[in-house]
C-alpha cells in the first residue's frame, strides 16, 4: 500500500504545495506544530533517510536547503529547524520548522489553521522561491 | 567568546569522539536523550544551519551521512533520526538519535551514563567507521 505521501505525490490527497522538482515535493504539514511547518519529501517512496543511496540523500538535502531558505525569509523566526524522525509515516520526510523558542519543537502541538491561512502561508513561502 | 563546541574542537573541553575529518567532528552528546546520541559539527563556528554556504552545508550533510550509517549499525534501533535545532548553542550541530519509539525524541530526557558506558558506545560506533 502506498504511503500517505505517495498519495499526495499522485494527487490523490490534496496538499498546500510550496515547491516541486522532478524528484521532490515540499508542502505544508497538514498538522503543523507552528506556522510555516513544511515537509520535504522525495517522490520515490523510501522508508528511512539513511537507507537512501548517498546520491538520493544528497539530492534531498539540496532541495531541502533551497526550500529552507525560502521558509526562513517568509516566516518570522529566529531560525529554521530541520528534523527527520519518520516513525509514523514510512516515507522519508524532512520537517522544516520555523523556530522562535526551544518549546516550538513539540510534536504534541497541533495548530488549527483555516484553508485561507494555509494558502496564505504557502503563497508567501513560494514567493521566495 | 567561542562556543562550547569550539572549545571541544580546540581540545579545551574533553569529549567522547566518534569521528573526525579535516572540517568536522562527531562526538557523543554529553547529555544524551538515548544511548548512541551523537552530535556532528563543522569545526568552523557558524550559528545557523541554513546560514552555512551551500558548499559547507553539503560537506556537513555528507559527513553526517557517514556517521549515521555507523550509528545505525552500532546501536540497536529502528532507525537513526536527525535533528537540527540550535537554539541553545550558537554553533551548528546535527543530532543523530537512534530511535525505537516516537517518545525517544524528547530533549527533556537526559540519560545518566558512566564514563565506561560513554567509552564503550563511542568505541562501538567507531568500529563501524
Amino acid at each position: 500500500m502506498s504511503s500517505v505521501f505517495s498519495k499526495i505525490v499522485a494527487g490523490e490527497i490534496p496538499c498546500y504545495k510550496v515547491a516541486e522538482s522532478e524528484k521532490h515535493l515540499a508542502f505544508l504539514d497538514a498538522f503543523p506544530i507552528v506556522k510555516g511547518h513544511v515537509l520535504v519529501i522525495p517522490k520515490k517512496e523510501t522508508d528511512k533517510l539513511f537507507d537512501l543511496p548517498k546520491e538520493e540523500y544528497d539530492e534531498l538535502m539540496d532541495f531541502t536547503y533551497t526550500v529552507a531558505q525560502a521558509v526562513g525569509k517568509a516566516i518570522p523566526c529566529l531560525r529554521v529547524g530541520m528534523t527527520v524522525q519518520g516513525l509514523e509515516v514510512p516515507h522519508v520526510h524532512v520537517h522544516l520548522i520555523p523556530l522562535n523558542a526551544v518549546e516550538d519543537i513539540n510534536f504534541g502541538n497541533k495548530l488549527i489553521l483555516s484553508s485561507e491561512e494555509f494558502t496564505e502561508i504557502a503563497d508567501k513561502i513560494m514567493s521566495y522561491l
